[in-house]
């Protein structure tokens, strides 16, 4: 019986990054060797980041991958880790394309001695929802099982884990001690519900832990949550990191094959305090991703700073807590932009929100922008409405050419879905972070994120009126969202059923909703397509996210989805 | 023995659209049977059109295509054409949902007396390039073969044919007299380069004729060119379609099965004229592809005419000569928008071109609208040149509010790939016919359609000026494109190695090109894919367009593809 200590190291590699993520890998093995770890196991493509999308068919690429690898195991050996078993994700070639033109397998190497010892090439590749992994990955068809320092190790990549044919059965078959699973999961506010009890299932049908390493960090719309966890043979959960952040988490693992297998380094071992990081309310979990989506788009892109418009709605003052939350509040530059049909409290609102968060803050009243426009094309109704949100964004892309911020849009789901917006106008930005929020879920965590504010001592940063005033695009005198909408509670309940859930027309009616109101809905969602197929990504919080998990066609001849 | 008429019927549906389509169908097959056809064979997914993408997700859709397809028998009965044997495409509910959540097969039906009496579900899902068939659909597993009037007939779906093993391999067996293939398969530059290769590999393969019947018409980026064709058992071909038209292609089979099988309609027939269209030049077919795509975007999206700015220069020359082409020139809405830094050849040759092709046309300068912008935000350099891009921007979309104009975006593929373009400023609009077309192929399709209309003894569309002078986008004094870029040769023969063939920086250094040329520009595509996914759709005409054929993550740190 032996005794050994796996770290598993939750790291936020970015994509392309062979020789940061190489780093950045280095830097967790040192840490984890200090902790008298055995064995480190990185997350799936922790060396090149995931997803690389069509990266995988570039034949430079994979042989980086490759090299990159090698020279990983060199260097480890080299910082004194060479008796550490290192289990790394990377991209592989695969000794024939497929049809399809894919040259390379998602893989693990087990690094040791200063070489790859052993590879595993994910057998089960998900190709739904955000996935396209039969796209760009040629399936593997070899289990792999290790013993190192006495302890019996199956490995599996991701997927490999959700289904119940292949590699899962092979392994449940083979006496093993532990399971090590490499993800990039990524984060959606229902995970946790699947996530926990596949754990549970399988340590169960393997009779022993799981030891299950995810990705953390935003790579365009995508936010891994980390979430790495231990779950024993009994099916408890013995160990379990904190989300959204990078940290490495130890379990200690006995093994029952003597001394038999890699040699592995062994330490006497310190005692173990068990990491069980308890959950968290929903609305935290969600503001996090948020952050996280927000601050490495900005900062894996290089940007120095973002602006965004700040009308004093709630849109916006939530976006801009989010910003100085991700970057801090001095990077953050709003932008009130009044026009003669604004409300004096939408430029108050604004200010009250830029004093409170203390980001920059400039006024730029739009009038003898707009007027010109109006006067030689003589505008009128909605193309003189839309001229107003137009000059908005292109003060926005202006200050953005000037200073080099990046623009956040601040459209919501809910608007994003039925094309409440104005394309090249509010739609101008590289990144929305309230992509796939639906505005009541807005007002729920600018609820909650005052109150986690005032729970710690400190002033709540979204002014009250902003959460309470009716919401206006105040392009007109007098208008509000809902002379145009239904009222908001009542839109998102049938969006969700519509898009979230793909329910029928007929469905929704039967749960209560007017046929002629679904109908009108579901013919706005059609419609505007073209909208959002122009807009900018922004951080997936659901299971339903627009963008690369619902494809759907421009040009189609049906209101019905 | 027995001689059968078949008719491959290339017909144009629209995506969604069942009653429309099946009104299609209907039309179809009468004509079909006024040709004394006893089996009429319509393309892949004909009573849906193709690619549904996600719709295949809804069961409200696959409902409707099932309902659809018992209708259509029903109706085809009632037609009078009840005892002719009608092969159509439609998406069929599968009895298990794939892993991924797909409910559905990519089926053909065959129709006869009334109803359903057979189907075929598609084994070979294609999920590359800009397919996602392993996403949306479930494959399946059961070879058809039936015996029409005494013609034995093997039937496959589009990709089926492509792959050696599975079906093709079954119908090989069987000593069939025809091999009916239902396709939607797209068009690209290259596609005939391998369509006709393999149609006379397999038909040898089966020693019998292989019928391949495809769709045409643009359905958002993809354009479809129809090319229906019969190829006989020696590999001759023996009938072809007009491309990129609606249109229905006969040929007579002999049948070896006696008078066993589904008792079709025999006629009298008449001796059948055989219909070969001849190749064409290979711009034709790309002119023929763009004009098809803006047509079909601009129809079947309801549009009554199309906007785009008219700048002198030679893409918007091009886009507006596409768009008469496509809707005639009466739809077509120039706008010139001169500025200060305006060479006078700009206006010049905008009005020489309108007025060549008897366009509207209208003049909006927009000094008086920029003026504002510069003084109250004080724009310099690139921030000033932008804003005369956005400024023209929002007059075309001002336009397009007032009028209900589609908004053309003229750019090239070698500005899109390299960036060379102002986000909401020269993007503006909801489709591009020139996204997939390469600067010096620009020139030499407007050189062709030049000849074409002289040849024709009509007036060249396109001022010579517009085709001789240097490009420039005019955004400062004396500005020309190559001030910031190679020449367009040296450009276009770079890109296509780095994107379309996927070459490595070093293998294009070693084909002549400088190291610090190439890694600059491979540098500039990947900068610019943010706005490439903010960017209308286009017409497809090349084997690596950008959009769904190209999927790159926007947050990556390498500059080598």
């Amino acid at each position: 019986m032996s005794r050994i200590r796996f770290a598993l190291a939750q790291i936020n590699p970015v994509v392309g990054d062979i020789a940061g993520n190489s780093a950045l890998i280095r830097d967790a093995v040192r840490d984890a060797a200090n902790a008298h770890a055995s064995v480190v196991a990185f997350p799936e493509m922790a060396l090149t980041g995931y997803p690389i999308e069509d990266l995988a068919f570039s034949p430079d690429f994979v042989d980086e991958s490759e090299e990159g690898i090698r020279v990983l195991a060199g260097q480890l050996d080299a910082d004194g880790s060479g008796d550490i078993a290192v289990i790394v994700g990377f991209v592989r070639r695969a000794a024939t394309p497929s049809f399809g033109g894919a040259i390379a397998h998602n893989s693990l190497a087990v690094l040791f001695g200063g070489e790859v010892h052993s590879t595993y090439d994910k057998q089960h590749l998900p190709n739904y929802s955000v996935f396209d992994e039969e796209r760009v990955f040629v399936p593997g068809h070899e289990p792999l099982a290790l013993v190192l320092g006495g302890v019996k190790v199956g490995f599996l990549i991701c997927e490999d884990l959700w289904r119940d044919e292949g590699p899962v059965e092979t392994l449940a078959e083979q006496g093993l001690d532990v399971v090590v699973v490499i993800n990039a999961s990524p984060f959606d506010r229902t995970k946790d519900d699947n996530r926990f009890p596949l754990l549970v299932r399988r340590a169960r049908q393997f009779s022993a832990p799981v030891a299950y390493v995810n990705l953390v960090g935003g790579q365009d719309d995508l936010v891994f949550d980390g979430d790495s966890a231990v779950v024993d043979a009994s099916g408890t959960v013995c160990a379990r990191a904190q989300r959204f952040e990078s940290t490495i988490l130890h379990h200690d693992v006995v093994g029952t094959a003597g001394g038999s297998g890699l040699d592995v380094r062994e330490r006497t071992l310190n005692l173990l305090a068990p990491v069980i990081t308890p959950d968290k309310d929903e609305l935290d979990d969600i503001w996090a991703a948020l952050v996280l989506g927000v601050r490495d788009y900005v900062t894996k892109n290089g940007f120095a700073s973002v602006a965004l418009g700040l009308s004093g709605g709630i849109d916006s003052a939530v976006c801009a807590v989010i910003a100085a939350d991700a970057i801090g509040a001095d990077r953050v530059f709003g932008v009130s932009m009044p026009s003669q049909w604004s409300s004096d409290h939408s430029q108050s609102d604004a200010s009250d929100l830029a004093n409170r968060i203390g980001c920059q803050y400039d006024v730029q009243p739009i009038g003898d922008l707009v007027g010109p426009f109006e006067q030689q094309l003589q505008l009128k109704g909605l193309a003189a409405e839309n001229i107003q949100a137009r000059a908005r964004g292109m003060i926005l892309m202006a200050l953005s050419n000037q200073h080099g911020h990046l623009v956040l849009t601040t459209g919501n789901k809910s608007e994003i879905a039925v094309g409440y917006s104005t394309m090249y106008g509010d739609t101008v930005g590289g990144y929305a972070p309230l992509k796939d929020v639906p505005k009541t879920l807005v007002w729920e965590l600018a609820e909650w994120r005052n109150r986690a504010a005032t729970d710690n001592g400190e002033p709540a940063p979204i002014p009250q009126n902003s959460i309470s005033k009716p919401p206006s695009a105040e392009l007109r005198p007098g208008q509000t969202d809902q002379d145009s909408l239904p009222p908001y509670d009542v839109l998102d309940s049938i969006l969700d059923r519509l898009i979230d859930r793909r329910e029928s027309i007929s469905t929704i009616v039967k749960a209560g909703f007017a046929l002629e109101l679904v109908s009108h809905i579901a013919h706005l969602v059609s419609i505007s397509e073209w909208k959002r197929r122009q807009g900018a990504i922004g951080p997936r919080i659901s299971r339903m996210a627009f963008g690369r998990e619902r494809r759907l066609p421009i040009t189609v001849r049906r209101s019905t989805l």
